[in-house]
């Protein structure tokens, strides 16, 4: 077979490992890696020359696959705009780009006959991409669920297993690695309404635009919120849901209660954990490592190397890529989304507070599982509510009524709770 | 596109399912069904002519792809043969003539230039076999381990959740029509060896032959076994794993002890769990139904669609399969795997016994983690010995040193315990 010749833009901590993978195919040939800093020292030797100028790459005929581990928007998407217009294939890990730029960069590629290959843009090393669109070919996707930040799920995990709060796990994250400087991309959610965007091309045709996804962070999680959760028999994890229904497609970032029993509740650390419902298969679970240099990489190398045996294909362009369509998704207005809730309300302990708690959800037509004051001291307590499943509408509603009580101290923390069958 | 001309042989519960998925896909179009019965009821209306002679399908040059759910050896292997004689493409659910045969179907399939898909012939809905072959294109294997039946997963999930005996287990997943009539190929790993064989060809290039696959059952389990291994934080399951160390391929098919926190504790009932091991990815976890209609009929359908979309590859057949070789693995001597072990021993309650259990293990160079006498009464006890890792071979031996005492009343249970990082 020719030997394949590729260019890499980028050799962070993802770069280094495809150069370490990449060298164990002799039918790649990477022919230069374009990097920011010219002088940094690298953990792999380089097998080709090095260019801080990317635009080297980009001009180059000889390059046949373009291989873009630089992430962040720019400079990342002009470049592969570039090099799709010089009919260079692209492999990419940039969840950014694709999210906010994949109808346009699809519409491009097909345009000029060339794929985008994006494996490692969601869940790292696992290849949840290509269970989607070659594995469960023959179903309809009904929702995918999981835990697709391993970021947040580490410091969640802390917080549960060490009674930490929210900065002191988070802070200990950082330390480690596991978290950056500026935690905000995945403590907020943006990293996995990202990736839920991609998720909801691949499922559904259409991606989701990130900023029109619902998102809810974790900085509100209490310790207390795990030890209420364990009680009720739950785990709390931050969940990325893309679900297609008769009002559109409802797509979401939120930390829910999952059930003791389910799948997901047992991906702990960094790790990533997926739930794929087709019509015909049912539930499919999925769980690795969400991250890293060498899981990344495997996947990153994997589309490399699929990507060249299908170099032959008549009809090469579409056989990957012909079921997305390029243009966002109408999104449901995230109101209407139905599930039951966990709330936990911090109030002044008066008389008569559980009965007007009681009535401010009645008045919106939310049925009560469970109410239960816990902790009262120093004339102040917890009240922990359970509802029945009920339009967020509602919810929030209800919250927004209790808002005018005297009684309320602080901001009422509201999560879903992920049902047995999702 | 053109229609793919199809042909299925054999018409029972994957059969129906395959009828109803593709019917969603006008691409494909379904000329005749051979059957054994022309009489029978069936779930679905047939779109196409039956027939109870398969030589009309294997005979008839318009059909390109051969649909083969018939199950069982012959006259599958006979069909399949002289399909690929035709130059047709497989696709098939067959187990049991891939694992026995594989090497020599292979052999013929590369010579006639067409391929033999097999998704659906191990964990039905999983598509396993499409993640290693295609989702971890870029990792070195090093070891498959799986919950690989669901009939004996169901069996030792009711005996762990309800106290049962294996005997009234059995009975209970046959009135369910989790279990056949003659369970001897769940029950005693035949089942699970089959699809050893399969996967060992797809992560080692070589496939097992199912003869030489060590094999113990789940009929000597008591439900005691499960109490003492959730007092160490076990579960009991019974895996396939198959692994290439320097002494050769190491498969085997055995109830194991699983740590409660391992991803495959969590698979219940008849759902199948895999954990696929890569140089690069690390640890990968897939989980869902291993069996049923329309889950194994996604798998067979999956493949379809697939390879009626690589037909116009120039260098089809090898685009698959390349890297299976076509002969047996050699297996490594089962004596070589180290492992520790979970030892359940039924003895006379006499002084010194458990002086003489120990003595025997250490004469054979068996480290004990811990060792404990319970339930003694009437004269009897159960002794309950935990050991680090050692050959399975000097465990075999330890065993037959111990059945020349007089104080062993009955068959000592012995379960390897699968290690947190397998």
């Amino acid at each position: 077979m020719a030997r394949v010749v590729l260019g890499m833009l980028g050799c962070g901590t993802v770069g280094t490992g495809v150069i370490r993978l990449l060298s164990q195919h002799n039918t790649l040939h990477l022919k230069k890696v374009a990097i920011k800093d010219a002088g940094k020292q690298r953990a792999v030797t380089l097998p080709c020359p090095l260019t801080t100028d990317p635009a080297e790459l980009v001009d180059d005929p000889e390059i046949e696959v373009l291989i873009e581990v630089m992430g962040g928007e720019e400079p990342a998407l002009t470049l592969i705009k570039k090099a799709i217009d010089k009919r260079k294939h692209i492999v990419t890990a940039n969840k950014e780009v694709l999210a906010k730029h994949g109808p346009e960069l699809f519409k491009l590629s097909r345009q000029k006959g060339v794929a985008i290959f994006f494996e490692a843009s969601v869940a790292g090393g696992v290849p949840l991409i290509s269970t989607i669109q070659k594995g469960l070919e023959a179903n309809k996707i009904n929702s995918v669920v999981g835990i697709l930040n391993g970021t947040t799920n580490f410091i969640l995990s802390s917080m549960e297993e060490k009674g930490e709060d929210f900065q002191t796990a988070l802070k200990k994250a950082q330390e480690l690695g596991y978290a950056e400087a500026d935690p905000t991309s995945d403590i907020e959610g943006y990293d996995v309404a990202y990736k839920l965007s991609i998720l909801s091309a691949l499922a559904f045709g259409k991606f989701a635009e990130p900023k029109t996804i619902f998102r809810q962070g974790i900085a509100a999680i209490a310790p207390q919120d795990f030890i209420n959760a364990k009680q009720f028999g739950y785990r709390i994890k931050l969940l990325g849901r893309t679900q297609m229904n008769e009002r559109g497609l409802n797509t979401r970032v939120q930390p829910h209660l999952v059930p003791l029993g389910h799948p997901l509740a047992a991906v702990s650390g960094a790790n990533n954990g997926i739930v794929v419902n087709g019509d015909a298969v049912g539930e499919l679970t999925m769980i690795g490592p969400g991250a890293g240099e060498l899981p990344t990489a495997s996947a990153v190398v994997g589309d490399v190397i699929n990507l060249e045996s299908a170099l032959g294909l008549p009809d090469f362009a579409s056989y990957f890529q012909a079921a997305i369509s390029p243009s966002f998704a109408d999104l449901a207005d995230p109101g209407d989304w139905v599930s039951p809730h966990y709330i936990r309300l911090e109030v002044k302990d008066t008389p008569g507070v559980i009965g007007r708690i009681g009535t401010a959800f009645g008045n919106h037509q939310l049925s009560i599982r469970s109410i239960i004051q816990k902790d009262a001291s120093q004339g102040q307590a917890s009240v922990v509510v359970m509802t029945q499943a009920a339009p967020t509408r509602n919810m929030d509603a209800a919250i927004e009524e209790l808002k005018q009580e005297q009684f309320l101290r602080d901001q009422a923390v509201v999560l879903p709770l992920l049902e047995a069958t999702s």
